[in-house]
């Protein structure tokens, strides 16, 4: 553990960068932008998997696994789709080594070149879509709701761990329908899992909207998505959902008799998060004492540290936190008790506030004699003492406070840093000096969509869904516009 | 739903591949060697996963995620490790693609080429044990009792699907101790868990065992194994579990300082199971009839089926199969209630059959009136009348029978195929006319065991843990032997 990092003031990348790794979350691996995610980070995703997981069952979809390599010509079949994913792919050419014969250890085995090269998935549309064709005959077999977690690889350049990293992991839904209706359900209903998802679990406030033509999925007719802006002022995308139209339908030649004995391409939509969500969980809440958890994904919710002298304390005490330990347990709580004699109780106290532990509970001598116990929040830091008696429900409750708590105070800081600008000055100013979402208006083309990113590094986030509409002037160009768009820079 | 697929008798093999398509558990990708999972498959391999995790957990392992990718020269760093894998590597070589110059399409750009090329894992302990060495700096850090769920890739030629295929899905854990004594009793505690899911889970009798040196994993100093037989008579490997000696922290530079203040290289080890166990499942218990599954890992338990002539009928119906249903959900039985009015019961019944839903329940008029039941076993084809009164608890003890009896099946078939050779001549006969497990003598050399591997294919399964130790000579050598090791031919 360690308080020697820096504060999001002095550094916000660096705070960033510093939190993840020593809070034992992930590092950088020897293998260029590829992360290791540790134990204790690895736990919290193994929480978002199991709630996501869940969610997507009870709204009928079900697993499945596709390989982990796509043929270089299934990316040239769907136009737009092979632009977008080229430029960063992993490619697979030979498919065995040999000993050097010019000297020590191994080199690729010239002779063991792949007939065609293959692509380490960056997205598995095609080899899916591909699969698709011999599965889907009639609308007997639609719709498919088929999910799969897996890891995608995405030669970026410049990554940063959990945010943007080479390979990471993920859920990716793919989904087929005979109608476009259809389609475009699925994939707003996907758009409210996670927007579901993101505030009750990670709670985190997000905007519900669609991308503007620039920033839409390769190969989509239409890309919803939910927005979440971070402390530093700056929007992170948490997810995606696409109607992706019958694009990869007919670029893999998948069509169904429909009720109507007519023969159509199939509609379809794709939908993804993944441990980018990580990195949204920790800018959100975290402060410079360290990590903050929301109680839902916390591995550990409350730990529990005695304060004593000798052995005989330890002994009444740890009798005392046992039975609370037990009884939290029974109402579904993960608890730890960290009796270990080989850390004092102040480190143990700065190690689970570094940690993001949600409710750390000490108990001491005194606390024996009172029947009470100390309960200290990690979210405010405030400390009260509690009786004993009842103190599963009082917990119970807490973690419920702490957890609305953490996410009205992303939606006030949300609200806060959400402005309006009429004209490019004003636009300009505060995208430079105080970050946010910026709501202004757009004349709706992609090309005054670049020049604004060009001049600011600002994107429109998102098109808000049920956006309010009003006549107004573009920001830039100051050519009519019917609603403000949501601009930032981004993550 | 076909039953037009090969019998047992006729061909195995085919029987199999056609029960793995028919049975929508996998097929085969359009990227060679690699296999789709279909959602009935995976819903089963989610069962093992589950299971398993909750077994690696309770035994004080935590999960955690390493790259995809490792590094060439990680793998020359441990000399038998690069020559058990090297011939079997996916390799990365380049990182774009772009558009084609002479045409349509992308190809490799030739100027995005990686400086070091990567290999798409094939087993994770290089770039683990590289990681552990800025993990592990003394006696506190350890034990390290790590596992990661993951996807590998082996090059393997002659694929079979789950059996042997170039991608595959597993757990590989991997532990580091300051002690010899405490790494081996891990890597045998890990094969204790493997035997008692093998057994308990799948249903299938398994012999723990170590390897002989020809088939150790490369880079460990003792494989241990639990292998089991398949009723073609081939032995199929289950899981491994390897001591590893202090191989990878020696290749790798991971010392600890103990508790006596000495510098020492840890100790490892390394377990896996895959979806291999998803081939040994299938084979172990289907029939001519279709796929049989252990009720512990059968998505479905139970499935109701109700047999009506009208609507009225089936109002009634429904209402008694929807309160069965219910009470039998909450004894934690996975229930499906086949009220679909567009396949008629006779082509529901063998649906259920072939994909190995180990309960059926038909409903139909009669039954009403009289309060009863039709419970069909997949297991033993066998059907009774059950009085709906307390129908719940029946069940829950039939799914045990089921259970229990599977296991029962699969140990009497093992005992009569396991035989004793003492001449050669003896030996051969089996393995060519009966095939099962051999119990021989054999004198201890990897020299014999390789003659006797080219001569008939078998080879040496498992020297079983606290083997009876006899004198005897060896079947091919006639050189003296103190025990008789297991011989199979094996998948």
């Amino acid at each position: 553990m360690a308080k020697d990092f820096s504060t999001r003031a002095e550094n916000y990348a660096q705070w960033y960068n510093d939190l993840v790794i020593k809070a034992d979350l992930a590092e950088n691996s020897a293998v260029r932008g590829c992360m290791v995610i540790k134990p204790y980070g690895y736990a919290i995703w193994e929480k978002i998997q199991a709630t996501l997981d869940k969610k997507f069952k009870d709204t009928g979809h079900v697993n499945a696994y596709f390989p982990l390599f796509i043929p270089k010509s299934f990316f040239s079949k769907e136009a737009s789709h092979v632009e977008g994913f080229a430029k960063e792919c992993a490619v697979v050419t030979h498919y065995r080594l040999m000993a050097n014969p010019n000297g020590k250890g191994v080199v690729v085995d010239p002779e063991a070149k792949l007939e065609e090269e293959l692509i380490v998935r960056p997205t598995s549309e095609t080899i899916i879509w591909d699969t698709y064709r011999t599965w889907i005959k009639s609308y007997r077999d639609l719709p498919l709701l088929i999910n799969q977690w897996a890891n995608v690889v995405r030669w970026e350049m410049r990554t940063r761990l959990f945010l943007r990293t080479a390979e990471f992991l993920w859920q990716e839904g793919h989904t087929a329908h005979a109608t476009k209706e259809e389609a475009i359900q699925e994939a707003e209903r996907m758009l409210d899992v996670y927007a579901d998802f993101a505030e009750n679990w990670l709670a985190i406030p997000v905007i519900k909207g669609i991308k503007s033509p620039n920033e839409r999925f390769a190969g989509a007719i239409e890309t919803y998505c939910i927005e979440a802006l971070m402390q530093d002022g700056k929007a992170l995308q948490a997810g995606t959902s696409h109607f992706l139209g019958q694009n990869f339908a007919k670029a893999f030649d998948v069509k169904f008799l429909s009720k109507e004995n007519k023969l159509d391409y199939v509609w379809a939509t794709s939908w993804g998060v993944s441990t980018r969500l990580m990195g949204a969980l920790i800018m959100a809440h975290s402060d410079d004492n360290g990590l903050v958890l929301p109680p839902k994904l916390a591995p550990t919710q409350v730990v529990i540290v005695p304060i004593y002298k000798n052995n005989e304390q330890l002994a009444l005490i740890s009798e005392t936190a046992n039975k609370i330990k037990t009884a939290l347990q029974n109402k579904g709580i993960s608890v730890k008790y960290d009796d270990r004699d080989t850390f004092k109780p102040g480190w143990k106290f700065s190690e689970y506030e570094f940690k993001g532990v949600p409710i750390r509970i000490a108990i001491g001598p005194r606390d024996l004699e009172n029947g009470t116990v100390e309960v200290a929040r990690r979210d405010t830091l405030e400390k009260a003492i509690y009786q004993v008696t009842d103190i599963e429900n009082k917990i119970v409750n807490l973690l419920e406070m702490i957890q609305k708590n953490l996410y009205h105070k992303a939606f006030a800081f949300r609200e806060d840093n959400t402005f309006k600008a009429d004209t490019w000055e004003e636009f300009v100013d505060i995208i430079e000096n105080k970050g946010g979402f910026v709501l202004a208006h757009w004349d709706g083309t992609p090309e005054t969509e670049q020049r604004i990113k060009d001049e600011t590094k600002a994107t429109i986030r998102a098109i808000p869904l049920n956006n309010k509409l009003e006549n107004g002037k573009c920001i830039m160009t100051g050519r009519p516009s019917t609603q403000r768009v949501i601009f930032a820079r981004a993550y």
